[in-house]
């Protein structure tokens, strides 16, 4: 019972964390970097932290956690699963979405593309996101996945799952530091600290505190879903597993 | 047995990548950056990555899974106690050797410390550091503390542990980002990607991957000390638990 209280509570706190970043990405992009377009210009770029930290990080971190709800347990598991894969599907979307903007304004002003370490980081993360979906939908999803096969994937799955969100994070916190030493320059440098470098920062520090959440609800073996804790049987997709 | 071989196998090559990690960062600031000194020059700038490097990830990572070796659990708990100890007393105080470099030269230039998202993420980690180290020196080492401390206090020292690294490996990337965008401007550009700046990203990929490869030691239940895990008693400090 004492368990089930301490989850609610930290899965409170993930929900709210998720939405305090997507509200602060929006409002720094949208107030102090003019907005949004999808033309080539500037204005295209700031879709790019807005659909990474929305996508690859919030609906990522939702996405990986919706098994530990325990409300969800006593029910046929396959709805879930087709939630986790929808969610996962929404967040691998949204970044590639987010690379396009990217991309759409280097090459608008030939600038080369996936020269620094923050784009090395944030392209492993996402390629290894469409794998880990790919490899996902075929092991979990179709019915035809043999059984062994799903018992040797999901150590893998929830493996490389949490090992993607740090990358994402890293990649995150690099962005929005080089992100904050590009822009504030001349009259309002960033190391005065000014509003913007303020939000900048707290945005950093909101995507931290959603990862550390996530990853804990993740690596705490009281949270997982009975059928899904090590030693059981490898769940069977597409079946109802209370029937 | 087959448990232990990749536990082997997953120990090499956290000890490969840790070793790769310091002459990859030596080498960047001993070749490219001029080398080292201690005067408030750039040069004793070049102490900073390299002594986080390889005290606050690589000498940290190691400290961090010295308990999961399977030859040290037939045997006497307190000497690897106090290698952990010891090794992660190393790694604090190379971090603040670290930090005292980068001070030093700021304060040097009338440069402003701890504004960028970087240094907030790097100074927690640091922060959150010295109290896990004090809280687990008392908890785990001093003779006098309750049984009922330490089995409250062992959860939370292992996932403060994995979320420290978290935030080292965050606040390393996006310092090597950061460095590289500084220092390769004017006819030699970051974005061209010349000699330094692969070596760098190199670095940071090198800094993810032992990063995972520790998480991925931390995580699996199998590579526990057997009277360490969840369940088990709370260990013993300062008895041997084989008399």
């Amino acid at each position: 019972m004492r368990s089930t209280v301490t989850f609610y509570l930290c899965y409170l706190l993930c929900l709210a964390l998720g939405l305090a970043c997507v509200a602060c990405v929006c409002v720094w992009n949208s107030r102090w970097r003019g907005g949004f377009a999808w033309d080539g210009s500037s204005l295209q770029f700031n879709w790019h932290p807005v659909l990474m930290v929305t996508g690859l990080v919030v609906l990522y971190g939702y996405g990986a956690v919706v098994y530990r709800v325990p409300l969800t347990w006593g029910q046929n598991k396959l709805p879930w699963k087709l939630l986790h894969a929808a969610l996962m599907l929404g967040s691998l979307i949204m970044s590639i979405l987010g690379l396009c903007a990217v991309f759409a304004v280097h090459n608008a002003k030939n600038t080369p593309n996936l020269y620094s370490l923050h784009s090395w980081i944030g392209i492993t993360a996402i390629i290894l996101f469409a794998l880990q979906w790919g490899v996902g939908f075929a092991g979990f999803l179709l019915p035809c996945s043999p059984v062994l096969l799903r018992k040797l994937l999901k150590p893998v799955h929830v493996w490389l799952g949490g090992s993607i969100l740090l990358l994402t994070t890293a990649a995150c916190i690099s962005g929005i530091n080089e992100k904050l030493f590009f822009v504030l320059k001349g009259n309002v440098t960033y190391s005065s600290l000014p509003p913007e470098g303020l939000l900048g920062n707290s945005l950093g520090v909101l995507v931290i505190a959603f990862g550390l959440v996530v990853l804990k609800i993740l690596s705490n073996i009281k949270w997982q879903r009975p059928d899904s804790r090590p030693g059981e049987i490898a769940y069977t997709p597409l079946q109802d597993e209370n029937e």
